[in-house]
């Protein structure tokens, strides 16, 4: 597993040794990035892009190049909207205080948000990060159970906490996960016994829950992402996940589903990626698409367990639920609503599906397709024995990228396509990607 | 010490069973509060204000009625600053994605704070908030020392994650701090041997590092922020840490300032707070005052500390370092160089400081006045015997409220009113803050 984690983490990146074949302006960049950010900084690409513009599902680079994106996730309703741009300005020039004073604004943004979700999920706390949402919500659960383990996925990552790095085996690197941690195989149907990834996973769920039990350690949580992103995504069939789902319950531990990669609308089914599967989460985890790029998160649960956990200690989150986030959020939601962004995530996440599944008849190179909405994995393998090969990932991906399109990696091996546009993508916009990635799989014979 | 900490927490707030006291319309909006955000809603004051607007150092409820602000220190230029405001908006409209891309708002802001910093602290690492950054900055102590023991003082306040929390005793509520966590007096000099609160502060860190290396858990980090807001304001003499952190640094663990509160030029005298100790921290955290409100933080370290963490795991924070959060960041040091905020924090202090030695002269309930620039902590006693009175506190900071002004109280016992405004304050706006405290100490009388 450590060797498949290398993999995925070096494919994608600019590797500081090679700066010597970057070109003058860039390497000059790139320079004065490495002294303010030294080794933390990472960067896309063999030749890494100065961005300077960006609008709905396009970004321009210094040059004035224009990139389609299909990577970036968290400009959700487009680069840059208008709509949501003016909210938050008008917003900033207004009030941008903390939760402790009364404000019509977050009020508002809090029913409306709430209004989506099922019943029992009638509580908010707002944070900045997906990552504080999860740190957050490991607490309230490990504070109901009285517990500490938690079962997460192979290549999972629920963000950089320290509490959540634990249980995000994708960033752990050279480490084994701790002992609170169980990690269990992603839903995924080739591995599973007959081909059912339902039960293949409650079946690992069940064991997981069994032996933190005879540990010692206590069966808190399940965490998953429902469209398992960082696993390399694995939508169907929806329901999946309702058989293990019943059997945390049972065990009187929480399901915690991790809405920062499937919620507000990108599998095309549904507002949140847990309804697509019939389950009803103890604790939901927003993130990322949630602002449109303004920093805001939250945790969404049963008001019992928000009690439960404030009775021990209080939260406070000194940015989180401001008017501005609260502009920002609803401006959000209200572009979602008009123009009619889920529907589209489902119509032309259909229409890409379709012209990549004939694209996988035409290139052997091309593996197994999934997903839902504008959220899709597509594998690269090596036709001589359908084996992952994230190198030729990275080719491609560097390729695509010459050729004006932004995409990323994702999966256990880092094999896998990860096409995941901004929501107002088109059907004009996927003909512009398959056409490229056609042209890129042409070039780039393995 | 749990006695104490409630009565912090109960103080200042909106007690939920006293809702029925409430005005009609005040009460419909506590009750959709409640109904949204649950347990974990807090609301200052008995009579909670519903805020609308804001500009410099002036805020304005739903009547129009006017509030000077004593208390919110993260609009640290000034409430809806223009340029702030400006800039943001601007660069929302161009362009907001992660730092995986160059961009020169980003790399001109990281050189530029990077600037302000002694020479050995030369890397940046962005967050979103405070709490991201002291979680960071422990990771990376955890890591470079290879022992977990964390020294705090007794009531400090660090941040909200699962890790921040166990080092934020004023928290904890009715636990007590975790193995692995010191808790030491704030260097109070009314608690030192001969009144000499650097030597006592020395000793209790020496034997703290003691125990933490003879329990096994060893000896990891002192951290503080050296303004020792929470603890009620220790700001003098100027340089009472340096024997602490010279014992720190020479048991092999590392000084962490925590300059959420301190930093940006609050205390007047220098643009950081270890900077009036004579010291140099090993690890700096950012965050409330750095992006005016906008949601950023960050940790500043030498290259060596970013890149021994960086090898054992990755670190990369979505929102973080975007373009837009470089605009804010940028707009907020320029305005502190124009406008000269750091000298206006020090000589409208000065005056400030100076007209409440005249009320302490005039009302015994007032007690010790510690603090530099604009940050100033007031303790109000019982005069008969000079104890803490955080009853009385609480009363002064409601009739404070009705009279327009708004200012919080500190402290490990709750009685010390910390007085915190933005920066742009004038010694017009300590006039008002003057008179007003004179009236509502003449009404009160304990």
């Amino acid at each position: 597993m450590l060797q498949e984690q290398k993999e995925i983490l070096a494919m994608n990146r600019f590797d500081p040794e090679q700066s010597s074949a970057l070109a003058p302006d860039v390497y000059r960049h790139v320079a004065r990035r490495k002294a303010s950010f030294g080794a933390s900084s990472v960067l896309f690409y063999a030749q890494p892009i100065e961005m300077v513009r960006a609008r709905g599902a396009y970004m321009f680079d210094a040059h004035g190049r224009r990139y389609l994106d299909l990577y970036n996730n968290v400009a959700s309703v487009g680069h840059s909207h208008p709509l949501v741009v003016e909210a938050v300005s008008r917003q900033l020039d207004i009030l941008n205080t903390h939760t402790r004073y009364l404000n019509e604004g977050i009020e508002a943004y809090a029913e409306e948000l709430l209004n989506t979700f099922p019943d029992p999920l009638a509580n908010l706390i707002m944070t900045c990060t997906g990552s504080e949402a999860n740190d957050l919500a490991l607490r309230i659960a490990q504070r109901k159970t009285n517990a500490k383990g938690v079962i997460v996925t192979r290549a999972a990552y629920h963000g950089n906490t320290a509490a959540v790095a634990e249980i995000s085996p994708a960033g752990l690197r050279n480490r084994l996960p701790a002992d609170h941690v169980k990690v269990i195989d992603a839903p995924d149907s080739r591995l599973a016994i007959h081909g059912d990834a339902a039960l293949h996973f409650e079946q690992s769920v069940s064991t997981a829950i069994r032996e933190l039990n005879s540990s010692g350690v206590g069966f808190c949580a399940l965490i998953v992402d429902s469209i398992f992103s960082s696993d390399g995504i694995f939508s169907d069939p929806a329901g999946f996940l309702q058989i293990a789902v019943q059997k945390v319950q049972q065990a009187n531990g929480l399901f915690i589903a991790d809405e920062v990669q499937p919620g507000f609308g990108r599998t095309g089914d549904a507002m949140w990626g847990f309804m697509r599967h019939g389950v009803i989460p103890d604790i939901v985890t927003l993130g990322k698409p949630m602002g449109n790029g303004f920093p805001m998160g939250g945790v969404v649960s049963r008001p019992e367990l928000i009690q439960n956990f404030c009775e021990e200690t209080g939260y406070f989150n000194t940015f989180a639920g401001s008017p501005v986030a609260a502009a920002a959020g609803s401006a959000v939601l209200k572009v979602l609503k008009e123009e009619g962004l889920i529907a589209n995530a489902a119509t032309v996440g259909a229409y890409l599906k379709k012209g990549l599944m004939t694209l996988k008849q035409r290139y052997p190179s091309v593996g197994d397709i999934r997903g839902t909405g504008l959220f899709i994995g597509l594998d690269l393998i090596d036709p001589k024995n359908a084996s992952p090969d994230p190198n030729f990932a990275g080719r491609i991906i560097n390729a695509l990228k010459e050729n004006g399109i932004l995409i990323g990696a994702a999966g256990r091996f880092g094999h896998t396509l990860k096409i995941r546009p901004p929501l107002c993508f088109s059907k004009e916009d996927a003909d512009v990607f398959l056409e490229a990635l056609d042209m890129t799989l042409a070039l780039h014979l393995r």
